[in-house]
């Protein structure tokens, strides 16, 4: 019996999740659910599609749905209401507001005996993890996590809406003498400007003012006016062929000291390398879809995190083979 | 109320535990039990020692025993014994022996209701948990494991054996080559000889015949014949000056592909560097018995290992705490 998996949302990251649900040899995807029209869905698998608000009539048939909307505004409103009927897990990942996020779904999941797995991915998700870890070993220490280079849509999006913009991508890129500063040991203090650097590539209408554009993006605060920041104007045709992609990545690195006299030092070091921001995410998403399911069948309930679960869940063979094969 | 530990076994580990225990906030030394006479101990931070034989006395004034034997002998029959007892955290590494290793203390610690957490440190310890993690993120890829720069006791016990060599240490060490073909998401099929060299450096007798030596190491089965392995002949002391820590480390690495054509490369790469191999191991086991005491306080029993364990049960604040500044 194979664990039925639905997806919420039908974007990168939805589409992600199937090709994951796919790759992995004990999951199989019930459906995918939209708020468009299902009929208009062409699914890469040929998976099902279904409306949204119809979901509840297969409470039954699903195992766990991994909701794959926006942490603006969908998954505050449908994780606990998901959590109502069904095993859930999303990546809600606006730090800030993950405390309230966590109270308003572990109180659906706990009234309806599921298990919801919030804030699921790269960061939050595997980094948070990592920085756990780290922290637990080395209690004499600093951490730092770098990211990318990658794209930020984010930013991406606040230039592409510059006047006279057309289309617009922004990779952070983690500065080497700072990676270089932090594994040597030193543990050292880093301005948010000597950690990252942003790097635009930007196509402009006909006749656009590009000092006026590049002045707009280094000078935008929050953004980029902390960073130093490179403007790179292409054409469309170059955007295209160059930075269609969605590559991400990053380092979670943490040195430490031990012994009597602290002089031991440790550096231990986690990093990621992605093709595919969103696919990658989405197979994390499978992965603890699956220990979700199996916590779930064991009694557990409520709002859980990637803190709160035992690794072996997220693996499809018994323990026994795990110790044997893995440890 | 702090988690009292108690070290068994007062070598180059249980130092560490010593310092590690030290270094915590929540946990705090009952005592260091020994083979030997307690007396002729003179611990680290002052801690108290006892005759390992009169553990049992202290049954109800230690949380938590941390077995810092060999895992030839020692802890094959301590880590069971123990068991019926205490919580008991050990580090026990012979990868082969393992599943008879679970069962048997599994029974003792089921028994007992108490928790006991084997084969804690890097490796077996986090290693296998970073192989675990990214094993279930991308189903589709291949994992390495390399080991080193660092310091192998087995290696330079060998070759200290060897018909006149008065003190030897052999270093293992990575070849670049390969972490490079493997981190280019390559899946290269690497042999013995190609992931890692070795380098020996001995001390020989007056007049020993250094060729000899040269050549018993370098063609020693399973130690040695399998590597490139290159033999530096010093003096006594230039081996106290240069050689005398026990530095190690090594890189976990898994390159896979997702999406529907499995275009998308990742790379996930852990690595540790130490300069203190038993006190990096002596920190994992620390946070490790936290976790095993907080299981225990929970009602669970029985043999665990660090896949067995909820991450947020290795530090010291709360479940709210954890989310709101580490996820």
């Amino acid at each position: 019996m194979k664990i039925k998996i639905a997806i919420a949302g039908y974007g990168n990251l939805g589409k992600g999740v199937e090709c994951a649900v796919n790759d992995n040899p004990d999951t199989e995807l019930f459906g995918v659910f939209t708020r468009r029209n299902p009929d208009d869905i062409k699914t890469l698998t040929g998976a099902k599609t279904f409306k949204i608000d119809e979901i509840q009539n297969y409470k039954d048939e699903i195992d766990v749905v991994i909701l794959c909307g926006g942490s603006a505004t969908d998954l505050p409103v449908q994780t606990p209401e998901l959590a109502k009927y069904f095993n859930v897990v999303d990546s809600f990942d606006t730090h800030a507001k993950i405390p309230q996020h966590f109270d308003n779904v572990d109180k659906s999941a706990k009234e309806a005996n599921k298990i919801a797995m919030i804030s699921v991915g790269w960061d939050p998700g595997m980094f948070s993890l990592n920085r756990l870890y780290a922290k637990a070993l080395l209690p004499n220490g600093e951490d730092y996590t770098f990211w990318g280079k990658g794209v930020s849509q984010g930013h991406s999006d606040a230039v592409r809406r510059i006047d006279g913009v057309l289309d617009a991508r922004q990779y952070t890129v983690p500065i080497d003498a700072a990676l270089e500063a932090v594994r040597s040991g030193k543990n050292p203090e880093l301005s948010t400007r000597e950690k990252h650097k942003r790097v635009c590539y930007v196509v402009a209408e006909d006749g656009a003012d590009k000092d006026r554009i590049e002045n707009e993006i280094k000078t935008m605060p929050n953004y980029f006016a902390d960073y130093d920041t490179t403007v790179n104007f292409i054409t469309a045709e170059e955007m295209e062929r160059d930075h269609s992609g969605l590559p991400h990545g990053g380092f979670v690195i943490r040195s430490g000291n031990t012994g009597i006299d602290k002089s031991k030092k440790h550096i231990i070091e986690y990093s990621l390398k992605l093709d595919s921001n969103p696919e990658f995410t989405a197979s994390v998403l499978v992965a603890f879809a699956r220990a979700a399911y199996k916590m779930n069948k064991e009694g557990l309930k409520g709002c859980k995190t990637v803190f709160d679960v035992p690794p072996a869940y997220l693996l499809p063979i018994s323990a026994e083979e795990i110790r044997k094969e893995i440890l």
